[in-house]
């Protein structure tokens, strides 16, 4: 970075060549203000990898719009940016923007290797702080999604430093949920090395992150959710996953194609999968975490009756209702090397525990009744205010601005269907309380996520696989109790009735991400 | 039971009937001597409950003689049948003896209800002292297997236990084994009244006696494998099953049919298996047993790497292989009911327990490497004196007098198939060393285990379902260790060479055992 006193005098330069550029402007060229813009961030917005300026290129056009109004009004503070961003209007702002989201970033380098670099921040977090990874946010690649989550991949390692000390700091906020204030406030000075060092090291367009299941394990596995947290998943003695390294041999590898399926199962159970979901976008920490149904609790109690199946089911069988229902897909067929997997990795995470369908932190943790009976309209409220950022206005999700799935869709045509657990409102209700927002759990009252998992379900998703051939009659056979809204009328409109059935296909991912 | 002191005269009087019998006597005909017996035993041989005498009808003929030459010599005490059997000549004995073993006992009475019968000893055994349960030597049935274990069911209460009193107190003597010896000592006055009016309730010719898997569990499970006991299977520290009653429930239900299959495969998997194997064959204890790998212990221990299959096996896969190979059958497919039952029971015999693959007690206790190489000759000599009266001199195995399965074949093409887990010449011993003869493991040294392993596992046996087309060539695949004589020659003949190919159907059971 530059000296902070360098700062003032090469900012009034900067100003000198913005006040020139209304001579030369024109709509769909290079903006006059680009080449005071360009003195650091490079000719074609490419950034500085030596002295730290960030990328340009490539970002999306509303992030920046956002970030210099932050830099205009001091919410995020630069001796040098703010001036400047003061210094532009709302047009040149949005011309800039444009011009600089539009250039490609160069293309992807050679994979720089990665050994040595510490990737547990950056691929898996740290639960046990309630820190998730950062790629949970800013997608797969790191390549950022939508205006609220910025590219991280291939941004100078000094600039990423420097932004998580301001969020440390209080010199850069504005974040509408608090996320980066309340995580880089938990970093040591290593973990921001370690995540500024790692994204860096990640070209920008590359393939995604997640680690290939075959690459033997640069460090442990990550560390398993402390019941102790302050969220609302508190469950004393349940038992916690051993944080030792997935051993590099066959068995290994199987584990870790599992942990792999289940980060990111629309590419490695690929043909299985309905929607954007993930494992882990409902067995957080991935599938360690107390409060949301962790994989070690579910594996040692199975087998075991289910009333939704009405047989003995094995856990191979109970991992089938997943991509049913809730990743609305196909179930991998019993044997399914996908299954095999993820039972492995299940088994894996949960060597040490009891067998024992009683085990503590089973499933979610229910909350108390409500109340008021859970009502639509406030939920509404609670989601505009804390949910839409993530899964957008109209509850559609996220893709990450690579094309790789970001945020989960939470109803519509790519959500989970009717069949899904989570169409039971209690159940939503549960997940929401002990676990949202992201990473912040227990942040909601009762009351509000009652509320708010009531408004979820109260939207059109895909047809239940068990549709018998009439809402009336699949809500009778299956839905037939207070907690599921299908077949329920809302606004006068008849839940089920539209539902797109089976077999619907996500978007393509682009081929960036495809591994 | 008659008073002893009625027995002297009432003997005198049946030797005048025996001595006259020489003017009556005609081949085919009711020897005459029948009528002396009949004063007891019925006009038919039936038996007389309230008097306590037992029913000769339908016992094996080689049964009866052996006991007339025990009742002669005094290895058998009785005041009044020994003077009747020193009475006797052989030709005389063998007459009334194929009489009455022709006789068809009468029809089976309406099941009689068994309701607050204790069960638990006669049909489960208690291995915490090393007691089998009665059936496994006496058959399903209590119908007695061949002339070594005579038929238990629709004799009189007071007779059994009348027996199991003299094998006690030491007057009644001469199994080759000593097995009722052994076990009639450990045996309570209340064991002998339940296991004694248990097999007097069972009809002869009855329908198998092991539970039906959908009935009410009459009592708790049976006790488990305790470590510290007198057999070779010690190993402390290993994990205990609960002895608790399975839930009547749908999931115990599930459980209940385990068990049943896992004890009567050839009914309750019909279709499944290709020989008269059991599960509890080779998992002693109805799967509990330490030293005859527990399938407590094996649940825990799956999913993992295999190197036989060459990729990660579930569980579920695992126990295919024990129908493909040690069944020499067809592998349920998965997802199978039948599949599923065994995964349940096996998981509610594992409750409690930690998944861990290096669980105290899995797999077999290897014995150590003998002194002498393992020899089939002193092996031969072992088979003879140890394994030939229950497996038959050719290891042939020997089913129930009433059809139904009975000790196993040890080889031919009843038996396990060349790629089975027993056709490892080290686990054979292993399991020979831990479990046989049966009830008295850890009788055998170390050095007999070996060679009768060796001696068993030098005999054809059906095809390995993996074969190539040439027994060279399947050798090298799959058996190219010191440890399998699989393509081995033995005595000049080719072990593998004239292997029945896979497929191969058991006999058919007769109706009786049918369910």
């Amino acid at each position: 970075m530059l000296a902070r006193r360098t700062e003032a005098p090469f900012a009034a330069a900067l100003l000198a060549l913005v006040a020139s550029m209304g001579q030369v402007a024109a709509a769909h060229a290079t903006p006059a203000a680009a080449a005071a813009c360009g003195a650091c961030h490079g000719a074609a917005g490419e950034g500085n990898t030596a002295a730290g300026f960030p990328r340009l290129a490539g970002l999306p056009a509303a992030y920046q719009m956002e970030q210099l109004a932050a830099f205009a009004d001091g919410t995020r503070q630069s001796a040098v940016m703010e001036p400047l961003a003061r210094a532009l209007g709302l047009h040149d702002r949005a011309q800039l923007a444009d011009y600089y989201a539009a250039i490609v970033p160069k293309a992807p380098r050679a994979a720089a290797p990665r050994t040595g670099l510490d990737d547990r921040l950056a691929l898996r977090g740290r639960w046990s702080e309630e820190i998730p990874a950062c790629v949970q946010c800013h997608g797969d690649n790191g390549g950022g999604i939508g205006a609220g989550f910025p590219p991280l991949a291939a941004q100078p390692a000094a600039y990423l430093a420097a932004q998580l000390q301001a969020w440390q700091k209080g010199t850069r906020r504005g974040d509408s949920l608090g996320l980066m204030e309340r995580i880089a406030g938990k970093l040591s000075d290593a973990d921001v090395s370690a995540v500024a060092d790692y994204f860096a090291a990640v070209p920008a367009g590359a393939a995604p992150l997640t680690a290939s299941p075959g690459a033997a394990e640069p460090t442990a596995a990550p560390t398993e959710s402390r019941p102790e947290s302050a969220s609302g998943a508190v469950q004393p003695g349940a038992f916690t996953p051993a944080d030792v390294p997935i051993p590099d041999d066959d068995f290994g590898r199987a584990v870790k194609l599992g942990r792999a399926i289940f980060d990111d199962p629309g590419r490695y159970a690929r043909g299985y999968t309905g929607n954007d979901l993930r494992c882990t976008s409902c067995h957080l920490d991935e599938g360690r975490r107390v409060g949301s149904a962790p994989m070690w609790a579910a594996y040692v109690s199975y087998p075991a009756y289910r009333a939704k199946e009405g047989h003995v089911l094995t856990f191979a069988e109970r991992v089938q209702g997943c991509f049913r229902y809730s990743m609305n897909g196909r179930p991998p067929p019993l044997g399914d090397p996908v299954l095999v997997a993820l039972e492995s990795y299940s088994y894996w995470m949960a060597r040490g525990a009891p067998l024992d369908p009683s085990i503590a932190g089973r499933g979610y943790v229910k909350p108390p009744k409500p109340a008021l009976a859970p009502d639509r309209a406030r939920g509404a409220v609670v989601y505009a205010q804390r949910c839409a950022l993530c899964h957008g206005e109209s509850g559609e999700g996220r893709r990450a601005n690579d094309g790789s799935p970001g945020f989960p869709a939470l109803w519509g045509a790519d959500s989970y269907n009717w069949g899904a657990g989570m169409v039971n409102v209690s159940n939503a209700a549960a997940f929401i309380k002990s676990n949202m927002p992201f990473s912040l759990g227990g942040t909601l009252t009762d009351q509000e996520a009652w509320d708010v998992a009531q408004f979820v379900d109260s939207h059109e998703r895909p047809q239940d696989p068990r549709y018998t051939g009439s809402v009336a009659g699949t809500r009778v056979r299956f839905h037939d109790k207070d907690n599921s809204m299908y077949g329920q009328r809302v606004d006068g409109y008849l839940l089920g009735s539209k539902s797109v059935p089976p077999g619907h296909r996500p978007r393509e991912r682009v081929a960036a991400s495809a591994g």
